[in-house]
């Protein structure tokens, strides 16, 4: 059989797992009305060592493909995100998105610190992780209710771009504490200024080079073959990243926000989709296997999940209230923070992979992630339509 | 930096390197008037260890993204591939692909065992990296002179896809002979029978089951993400294949010939063609970095180079000839069939891996497939110019 090399045999046979495994929970997922994401994770805790065994989670084709998926994620998310509304919606969504992410940070540190016996570095990273928001979800119950243009939407978009460039941001700084084996406060504004200077320098490179850009792009277009340059542009971005010391998706995220305003973005956007289709996925069900649910079922890390929860939980639904000036539910915009999703299982696996956590806390941390993306949509969905069918009756809206 | 593993950084790299040369090869090559491909086994040439040395095709990562890139090629080739098409041109097709594939063969291999001293088995292996046809190259001139639906146009795209399935079923006994180490006339009269019976068994099932497939399909689509199933699919079959003693892509290209007739395969076919763009550069650029070029330089792999080169051609040439019964240019028909392109490749790499030549000779191969690759559009185009010019004058048409 060395027609193919063994290697080569067994990635095939993992992807087929993990992509059918995520297909269909997909499925079932999207009938029970749930995120999809919580199926992949759940699937990967079905076909993780924890029970079924069929997923090797060390397979490094299988880690490539995932931290493929990653990228494309984000460059997708940063495609998305239009830097020009986030500067509209201005100071409310900074509000709601500075507390969303300090309160569940400093929370999630005292605790950690007092209650765990966390040394500053683990203290760090478990309050970052807390930090995520993840607001695919919350878009959806938006999108479901006609309320993706109301004030709690527009607050919670804001609120939600600026959340992923402080989460970048909080992820480099511990990309540099791993680094360095400490906590020092010279180095963590210094990643945050260089983290910010890579931004912004993408942002107006892409703005003032946009016509150069797009002449280059036009003279290399060979035959619709543009998602190559755009895919290599998010690699080669993603490099840059690692080699200044930032995250990789950090670099991912600037090339999205690079193209954002370009010709053609729509197209990039879709053929990007295609591998954040096939490849994400992986990355979400290999975060799921590596779960340990054995280590879940002990009073101690129930405990623990249930503190944390509460940490995150109450984290976003105190800064939904700083959107204090609005006439809008303050409620609303917390529930819609609320899910960490994709951005806090990325912060977890990059803790498990760097050794902050063992394989215990991890599976803890899954499930705070999992609770509080699966709480997050019947909330919202309760309170909008409270808030609203009150309003209705007052304003006859 | 551990916040990307070292083999995740370097499968970054190298994926950066491959595609920005394989997309500047395309874009230089698209001046030239060149296919592509040859671009890209250039651009691999240059990077590879013989020039530069910034590929590294031992890297499991790059050989696994490589094989994504064949199955997603051979996935496309089987969609593209009309059943119906191809028993409609019928015997004039059918005797131009057996011509084609019988007597390179034949020729390769009495060269090979005379005059190499080669053993059947590499005889073999030579005669069927020379009986490949790649029509890619071959429509693309065709459109250029509006001619793709000309006898000739017709008859060429018929014999190709017949081409495709002998090459398929060479390729399996091939696999069959690496793995027995013999050539034994039983196992290849079953190995073609298998292999035969496994691409017909797919085509009926296809037929017979189409309604059924479509109706679980349309169950399982969920929010247009057919492309994930579609692949999913198209790495089963390779399995399959792989499995039952076939080579991958038979599995890969009878998935795409089931979902030919489908609905959506507009759809699929173009969500494929992301991944062929993305990940089947990696396989020509690394095929081409494999080619060791000091050993080109002697006297005798010169000699061998031409010879072979010589077979390729008149095995080709004579072939259109098969077309006698047909009003068109038997001349034509034989350019048309000569460039190996990337089926040719994927035989010589499958050769490199499972040892049945060395650096050198793969070296030869790769050149032989270069040069008819080279040679065939500009014969092509003159012979049709000079056909349908004299038959303008006749016909008036």
């Amino acid at each position: 059989m060395a027609a193919v090399e063994k290697f080569v045999l067994e990635g095939i046979i993992q992807l087929i797992i993990i992509l059918a495994g995520a297909k269909f929970a997909g499925f079932v997922f999207e009938k029970l009305k749930q995120p999809k994401v919580l199926g992949e994770l759940f699937v990967g805790l079905l076909l993780g060592s924890s029970v079924l065994g069929l997923i090797d989670i060390n397979n490094e084709i299988v880690i490539f493909i995932a931290n493929l998926g990653v990228i494309a994620l984000l460059f997708e998310v940063g495609i998305e995100s239009r830097v020009s509304e986030l500067l509209r919606t201005g100071f409310s969504s900074l509000l709601v998105a500075l507390i969303g992410v300090i309160l569940p940070l400093l929370l999630a540190m005292i605790y950690g610190i007092y209650f765990l016996e966390f040394d500053t570095v683990k203290a760090f990273f478990l309050g970052s992780v807390l930090t995520a928001t993840s607001v695919g979800l919350t878009v959806r119950v938006l999108q479901e209710l006609d309320k993706v243009n109301s004030t709690e939407g527009k607050i919670i978009l804001g609120a939600a771009v600026t959340d992923d460039v402080l989460g970048l941001i909080l992820l480099s700084i511990l990309v540099d504490i791993e680094r360095t084996g400490s906590v020092v406060l010279g180095n963590i504004a210094m990643i945050t200024a260089l983290a910010l200077a890579f931004l912004i320098a993408s942002v107006l490179i892409g703005r003032f080079l946009e016509d150069k850009i797009l002449r280059v792009v036009k003279m290399l277009k060979v035959k619709r073959t543009f998602i190559v340059a755009a895919f290599i542009f998010a690699l080669f971005m993603s490099f840059i990243a690692i080699e200044i010391g930032l995250a990789a998706i950090v670099g991912a995220f600037a090339a999205g926000l690079i193209l954002e305003s370009k010709e053609h973005v729509e197209k990039i956007w879709e053929k990007t989709h295609v591998l954040t289709q096939l490849f994400a996925p992986v990355f979400f069900v290999t975060a799921g296997a590596a779960v340990n649910l054995e280590s879940l079922f002990n009073l101690e890390n129930i405990i623990l999940i249930v503190v944390l929860t509460i940490i995150a939980c109450i984290g976003k639904i105190v800064s939904g209230f700083g959107a204090f000036r609005e006439k809008a539910s303050k409620l609303a915009i917390g529930y819609g923070m609320m899910p960490r999703g994709e951005v806090g299982l990325i912060f977890a696996q990059f803790g498990l992979t760097a050794g902050l956590v063992g394989e215990a806390f991890y599976s803890v941390l899954v499930s705070v992630i999992m609770i509080t993306t699966f709480l997050a949509p019947p909330l919202l969905k309760a309170e909008l339509e409270k808030f609203y069918g009150k309003n209705k009756k007052k304003s006859g809206k």
